[in-house]
């Protein structure tokens, strides 16, 4: 063995030593990933990979994705080992343990050089699309000289096997985003057994088909780990690298089987796998020479950092522009839409909110040059693309507007890693039906407090013919029962307004906009003519559209589409002297987030009156009881509790009891009963 | 032109014809896409495929599949013009309107002969998997001459792009289904254009990475297109077939394009294009020969059918042996349990549920032949492999367990399938968080009204050190929120074997068991050592595990693992004379179907007592309301509004609040509020 190969290979066994061990202190884990992969991830981040440990959130910092997730420790031995603040040797002691930054898997809102959460299959690699597609497009903004640096990703079968990578690489491929190398732990073994037990698929020529590059090398030589980087850098396609490696690698009597996967090794196996690797160091600590060959793989990120901020003080006017162009939305979002809404105040437009949402989007992306938009195959119906956005495209990277595909999970994914990135704001449509494909991008945008904003119509039986397949019925609420995401269903053209500058408003929260395909009246407008951010209705929630005229027996509770049926509901209970208040509840959890005064004048908890409190949505009523029962109240929950069926959706709302007629005589019995 | 090939389109134009008037008269539906493939349908109608009008249900037919369900007009004209009791003329011009079961995407519930419900795009192949894998089974169990059909498959663009495409071949191309053959509808359009605009893919070269057979031809070459099917037919793998076709043939103006695809042509280009094809008829008129010619195309399947028939009528003891297999679980499943959950009420286990589940197949899976189990990787973890069901493999397919692979979409639709497809009851495991990959498969189960049983195990943050991404916070409701699914979460081994009992006996609703890693303590036993289906205490979905002590101030509604906990709540309470229920509630919609005595018995609607009503469950508080607010009571609802943590699971459950000490100062201050 060379001097060179024999100190790469201590190196590696570094990341092996911790990683047996953490997971063994843990009594939980995965050590045959890091084990396996050790090798390759030595050469990539002494040799590869430009990051400055002392500045993980450098802009022009490569992004390394740990898509196989479970393989955490990987990541954490190479954070602590080149020289991030974190985590500590304590804290990887501390793996898997309340408090501990190491979580079971990578955690991006727990240490800095997590560019992303990743342990949901698949996703970490589509994440990683994003993140390339966001370079891409700011380098065609900014230039080579302040923007260049490559999307690195560690994945598994498990990554591979899952539908979205079938999705992600095709997106890739036809932007052809030949800055993204992908790794591929390939190691025969998931955790059923062998791969052959589910897969005999030719990765290879898959990825080959979606127009990538593909190149393999023996996982455990540094030299040919070195050649097919080295190929993969110099083709202007993505690379998909082979590694073939063997799971566990070290462990004597474990390697090579699924035993090593997810389970840690037992203190006998360790002692073996010791010996064999000619570790005679004590758990968690790590030799100098070896501690220090790791903390020098930190010095040509520096040296690049320092340069790359040299470049960019040389040239006040460009500085400035670079700095101007990472605006957030936050800041313009609402002062773009002044104008906007005053109009609409003067000049009422009965539009469906899907149209509502672009003409809202021709104002906020002509102001907020950060926006991308996207749609997965519907940019006609989801009204997403503006004259501000065009085509952003292998050809043209510096296009605002991506042709996403029929890949809803893909988009999705895509958007968390470019949000993730920074630089860009991504919103993208579809069916909100097709949030269901899209699920757990969703909550993981949620869970990484990524400013993703999911552009989602045709929400509820009002898309017709289209039929149950197509209707959405349960899911906006099962949407509102993601933690940190906050779901919008604007009732006109108005409060669509104020839900798109609520929505880039919040940027640890991910947004979703309901949107309607039929059109809706406008019902807003008295009082909006100097509309501003400090008067956005929509804010707080929920909000009293209209007053209770005679003595109020009746609130009206409703949303989206059924905000107009609750006016008109109202206006019939009026004509027969019972007072009802109509409120507009375009974002649930806003709502919950307002004070106990603000709540309990909006919808009073102990109402002497015994006003009885009515829900009326297009979709399931499991959930309304939060609003409309309790404080003596018995509620009462206007909904669709099946799904639905084919047909004009005119003929739809009148089938389900969406009708004046249908509702009121069901309050005036619970009034009298 | 030939004879022959002159019947052939005349044929063909009579599918574009009743396409063409059928969406101009609904204004609304997809002509393009059966304009274009009508000579493929017709070729393939007339010659290949295995049906009889007049016994749509035959267990032997082929299963034909229009995954590119959007273009429902194409099944809907084959189904009438081939001879089909359904849909009449009369139920074709009124496509798309309420009560027509010709629905804007295809219903399996509306017509005999449409196998599965379509719309969703890439489900529908990958249903069509789950049907050929069925057939494969039953042909290994019965023979050649009892089960011998093929499964067909009309896919579009968006069909393959989406990411279940690539798990469903996936699984098909490891499996070796050589009797299905899907014809890919090679348009190069999408909704939003070329398919340029957002794939470069070569779609044959991926089938071929995944060991299909894939072969092109002209799609409106009647002789090219027998050709390729020939070839297909004579290759031992799952083929692809890339009709080259051109979207909308037939309307001068608007075909090849996307202008086709999802709006009517209009009279003008509806004119334009009788034109162009000669054809002379009123709309929703078949001229005579043409009838009669599609009238024909069944003979060859009623002939067929005759045979078969034959075959299983002339030896009785085959028939009663064929027969005896189809045995739903219903007629089974309690009886084969009533020993076992008796010997639990004499000898308690303290298990994880997801390995009570495991105890309740052993038993289920060696009584009911006809389950066939799998698990989407986590075959060890999800306890769902039992003695009874051996590995069903491309080498043998009498084998009764799957192991899916990393497929979690693909496994739920290939379930939903197999279900559809009759004679084979379909289970299969992955952990909860993942019913967030499949969850619009598990909403077509329920639509479809499928028997499926999704074995979806570490249920809550029990899970621990893994950490939020693997933590199901928000699934549990949300997958209540789907109609027509029965969401199952037993408390312990007992309530876990009578889950499945329902499981079983439930044919039009598809079940979910939520179970726990976390080993919990029996808490059944008394009044079960004579257990029998009629006193399945689950089956009302929830009831009154213990009775207050004390005079009743409290009634605690929990769930799965917090049952336990309630139960100790309830211990402290009666310590301080407070009088408590605990009321387990495996499944809400079952207790939401029950009469109001019995709800209002376990649930006081109005009690004079004011009794507070609290619930427990490890996951979001929304929804919950509904069980513990109204009729007088605030309710209180104990869960967890927020994203989960890595830890072991029992400094999570005392982090978040479920002990009896975090517990039990909020009833009080409560009850004394």
């Amino acid at each position: 063995m060379t001097t060179e190969n024999k100190i790469l290979t201590g190196m590696a066994n570094a990341i092996r030593a911790l990683s047996m061990d953490a997971v063994q202190a843990a009594n939980s884990g995965h050590p045959g990933m890091p084990m396996g992969m050790a090798d390759v991830a030595t050469v990539l981040f002494s040799e590869y990979v430009k990051f400055d440990p002392s500045a993980p959130k450098w802009d022009d910092r490569d992004r390394f994705v740990l898509s196989a997730g479970h393989g955490s420790m990987l990541i954490y031995s190479l954070l602590n080992l080149t020289g991030y603040a974190h985590p500590t040797m304590d804290e990887i002691r501390n793996f898997r343990q309340l408090g501990s930054p190491c979580a079971g898997h990578p955690e991006n809102f727990l240490l800095d050089g997590i560019e992303c959460t990743t342990g949901p299959l698949g996703q970490g690699l589509a994440m990683a699309v994003g993140m390339a597609i966001a370079e891409r497009h700011l380098n065609a903004k900014h230039g080579d000289d302040l923007v260049d640096h490559r999307t690195w990703v560690v994945a598994g079968d498990g990554c591979l096997m899952e539908g979205v990578n079938h999705e992600a690489i095709g997106l890739a491929g036809n932007l052809q985003l030949g800055r993204m190398i992908v790794l591929w732990d390939d190691n025969d073994i998931t955790i059923d057994g062998s791969v052959e037990l589910s897969s005999n698929e030719d990765i290879e020529a898959r990825y080959a088909a979606a127009k990538w590059h593909t190149v393999r090398c023996d996982g455990h030589d540094p030299a040919d780990i070195r050649r097919a980087i080295d190929e993969a850098l110099a083709d202007p396609r993505p690379s998909l690298i082979a590694c073939k490696t063997i799971i566990g690698k070290g462990a004597p009597n474990k390697q090579g089987t699924s035993a090593t996967h997810g389970s840690p090794l037992g203190d006998a196996e360790i002692a073996a796998a010791r010996e064999v690797l000619g570790w005679t160091e004590e758990p968690f600590v790590i030799p100098d020479d070896i501690a220090a060959a790791w903390k020098a793989t930190g010095e040509r990120g520096k040296q690049a950092h320092a340069d790359w901020q040299a470049r960019l003080d040389s040239d006040a006017d460009r500085r400035a522009s670079y700095q101007a162009a990472s605006m957030k939305g936050d800041s313009a979002a609402s002062a773009a839409l002044e104008g906007y809404i005053a109009d609409l105040a003067a000049n009422p437009k009965t539009v469906a909110t899907r149209k509502a949402s672009e003409m809202a989007l021709e104002v906020l992306t002509a102001a907020i040059p950060t926006m991308i938009g996207g749609s997965a195959d519907l940019t006609g119906s989801n009204n997403t693309k503006t004259k501000s956005t065009g085509p952003l495209t292998a050809a043209d990277y510096s296009g605002r507007y991506l042709y996403y595909g029929i890949r809803e999970f893909g988009m999705s994914a895509a958007m968390n890693g470019m949000a993730l990135h920074g630089g860009v704001i991504p919103y993208g449509g579809t069916f909100l039906i097709f949030s269901d494909y899209a699920r757990n991008a969703i909550r993981m945008s949620a869970l990484q407090e990524a400013e993703v904003v999911y552009v989602l119509t045709h929400d509820s039986i009002g898309l017709g013919e289209d039929g149950p397949t197509h209707q959405p019925v349960e899911q906006v609420m099962s949407l509102r029962l993601i933690p940190n995401l906050n779901v919008y269903r604007p009732a006109d053209v108005i409060e669509t307004a104020e839900c798109w500058a609520l929505a880039l408003s919040t940027p640890g929260t991910p947004s979703v906009l309901a949107l309607t395909r039929q059109n809706l009246p406008q019902l807003r407008g008295e009082g909006d003519a100097d509309w501003s951010e400090s008067n956005n209705r929509s804010a707080k929630g929920a909000y009293r559209l209209k007053s209770a005229d005679a003595a109020r027996k009746v609130i009206l509770i409703a949303t989206g589409s059924e905000v107009e049926l609750a006016v008109n509901v109202a206006k019939a209970l009026e004509a027969d002297g019972i007072g009802a208040d109509v409120i507009s509840m375009p974002c649930a959890e806003l709502f919950d987030a307002q004070d106990a005064a603000y709540r309990n004048d909006i919808l009073p908890e102990a109402d002497a009156a015994g006003t009885l409190r009515v829900s009326i949505e297009a979709g399931v009523t499991f959930g309304w009881q939060k609003y409309t029962h309790g404080g003596g109240s018995a509620g009462l929950n206007i909904g669709l509790d099946r799904f639905g069926a084919s047909a004009p959706a005119e003929k739809l709302f009148e089938r389900f009891g969406f009708t004046v007629d249908a509702i009121v005589p069901q309050i005036m019995t619970k009034l009298n009963g």
